[in-house]
């Protein structure tokens, strides 16, 4: 700390999010000073490419192609790491730590990476590493989740992580409009990520799911060891049956805790979530996180999950947090505390669900009476039945729900019905979410 | 401060509340002691009477009816003041801020009625007063407000912040019942506090709106001056015709900013909310809390408003949140810090807004007409109209919604329509909400 009446801020990565952030601790400097008993001052950014144009214009000699140089400046107090991506923005934070720094980050694929890591070597630093930016834009989930909800356990979180995809599948519902003509629109809005599949194959809303795992149960799930599917095989005929389901197809993430054996799930994949729920209604590019508590029982959080704004909010609430730390005030705790007790993830043979399919078969008669069975051979009972023709050469479309069912006999369920005579192509298989599951 | 390893809490007030906050401390003792480093131990409850039945059992020598010897105990550190009522509340928790004790509270009357006394004291104590439980139950709200959003400005805060009176709502539209009996229901289900007046008449909803507006805004509006309408004149005939608006009627507290003159209004009153919006479809005892932030945008809360378990939650989050600022581990801030921006109550000549309106008529040619020239006199311009037989003698109703106007003009408006021939009786008017009114 250089001056006990001003706290310099480097931004790292300034982008839609770090020039948001640079703008509001500007225009709010007074009104900061005025809480904190400090002046925050954004001191420094770096940048991809200098001459770049920005929105948010600041003097030419404040930017830096050089991140480590604001890193390393002795000058800057706090640094919030915006640049993304993993191995950089790692090396960067650590640094930062070693030199006593404190850093806010949006970056959740370097949590969900090597947050055990980093949180330790923020503990061991004596710093503070705050991430609230990271899970669902402006949604405060990570604060509500470790202090004020202190007092529970965690049954059931689950929620729409990903707002990109929601949007998609939101236009895709309300207009027919297909995937492809949808995410062509998505792309131009600038909704989609530079990698794609962070946004559509549900590796980004992952991300998240497992930092709120470590939250709420202590246990680093690895990625590649959990459920992650995304949007892309869904269809709007699939859309209009779940509405008939009294259901809407959402991706969500999903962390399951048993109580009974302690073994925590979790996944992200598109399910057909009943019109009941908020996160079914929660729609476009919004975010909706459901919590199941002991104590408080279930509480939804919805807001704006990303863009510029909501997410540079987060950065400075947080920023404010570890500042309060700093200056004796008051503060978040350094310390991510976690739930003490010990737990497992879940196999696939535990994990009960109903499941959706829908079938193209040849229309003969016969033909669902022949899918029933292959169901029954594999212990996979039948819930709804549905048949329409697709108005196509003589195909017909079934449409199914199953009772619960293990994702293990489904996916052997699957795999025979594949085969099985008269049905043609891939069958479609989505999840059917159920807050409140029966036990067996 | 006795002993460096423990921490005694004191309740003041042993009702649903202070037994949930009770149990919950003895059986996570191991837990909080984990992540604390310091054992929490209740040590002694105030009742009003020795001898009653509880389903908390504690030693009945830790029980005493008389609340001051628990807070000038020297051997209690910290104290939960649970005991409701506005005078010896606020004796007691001066007594205890005297003392050098933090207070962890759940009474919304006291904090509405004297929260700016009661904070200064708390700061010049230096001790912490933390009121979490105070609003919507396990709702985070307030952490919400003062800390995750700290970066926003509030051009609109509203919702659900009484469970009792939505509970009832909530039946009379899917049963059909009427007012009366359900409220028996209510009554016997123990859903409605003693002074019904609080649940029924909107007062409970506006002491939370009072302190939601002073956090926002830092301006303490006095109950007096607000409008404050309850559910009682809401009949199942205004629900169904709310519905076929796209609407349903719920009891919401409102706080809107303007941020041109930076009044601020606060109101609660039952009106047609839309459909669209969460608030509306929070049903049943849950509390929903709608704040639309400058930097966030809207933020959504719902979760059960109260109850022993969610209110007994927030009261541990606090008090968690407390005894880290005591043992130094981290803290809340102890100061309320709220928007310096200097601002005024709202005048009802500034309040826009539209209205539902239902008039019982005598059916006769021509009363629809007289009926729309008696509000154009005012100035109010309807919007929507319907007329049916009420089925009972001449008698029809006319529902009638408007364009926006200002409080003063329709209020004028209702007295012409009730002097008017062929009215019967008084008309019955809700207010629309709009969440993003227009400007004129």
């Amino acid at each position: 700390m250089n001056d006990t009446s001003t706290i310099k801020v480097g931004i790292l990565g300034f982008g839609t999010v770090g020039q948001g952030t640079w703008k509001h601790l500007e225009e709010n400097a007074d009104f900061w000073e005025k809480i904190l008993g400090v002046r925050l001052i954004p001191s420094r950014a770096s940048v991809r490419t200098l001459d770049k144009e920005r929105k948010v214009r600041i003097p030419t000699d404040l930017l830096t192609t050089d991140s480590q140089s604001i890193v390393d400046d002795p000058e800057i107090d706090l640094l919030c790491e915006l640049i993304g991506g993993i191995e950089e923005a790692k090396r960067l934070t650590l640094r930062a730590f070693s030199l006593g720094k404190s850093v806010v980050t949006a970056n959740k694929a370097l949590i969900c990476e090597h947050g055990e890591e980093l949180f330790q070597a923020a503990e061991a630093a004596g710093v503070h590493y705050a991430f609230e930016a990271s899970v669902a834009g402006g949604i405060p989930i990570i604060k509500v989740l470790r202090e004020s909800l202190v007092a529970n356990e965690f049954p059931l979180i689950y929620g729409i992580l990903n707002g990109t995809s929601n949007y998609i599948l939101t236009r895709m519902e309300n207009e027919g409009a297909s995937f492809d003509s949808v995410l062509d629109d998505a792309r131009e809005l600038g909704y989609v990520e530079a990698d794609e599949a962070l946004d559509l194959d549900g590796v980004d809303a992952a991300h998240k799911a497992v930092i709120l795992a470590y939250l709420a149960h202590g246990l680093w799930v690895d990625l590649k060891d959990i459920t992650v599917e995304g949007i892309s095989k869904i269809s709007n005929e699939d859309l209009n049956a779940a509405l008939k389901l009294g259901c809407k197809i959402k991706l969500i993430g999903v962390i399951r805790r048993n109580f009974d054996n302690n073994h925590v799930s979790v996944g992200v994949y598109p399910a057909l979530v009943p019109m009941a729920e908020i996160i079914a209604r929660t729609d476009g590019v919004y975010n909706g996180i459901s919590l199941t508590g002991s104590v408080v029982g279930t509480v939804v959080l919805t807001g704006r999950g990303a863009g510029q704004d909501p997410t540079a909010g987060s950065v400075i609430s947080d920023l404010v947090d570890v500042v309060k730390g700093i200056k004796g005030i008051s503060a978040s705790s350094k310390l991510v505390h976690v739930s003490p007790n010990q737990c497992l993830p879940a196999q696939a043979i535990e994990i009960e669900g109903c499941y959706y399919l829908r079938l193209s078969v040849y229309d003969k008669p016969g033909q669902l009476a022949k899918v029933a069975e292959c169901l029954a051979d594999h212990e996979v009972s039948l819930a709804t039945v549905s048949q329409s023709p697709q108005g196509e050469n003589e195909l017909a479309s079934i449409i199914l729900t199953t009772h619960q069912t293990n994702e293990h006999s489904i996916a052997r369920a699957i795999e025979s019905l594949e085969g099985l005579d008269g049905v043609r192509g891939k069958p479609v298989l989505f999840r059917m979410f159920d807050p409140n599951p029966e036990k067996e």
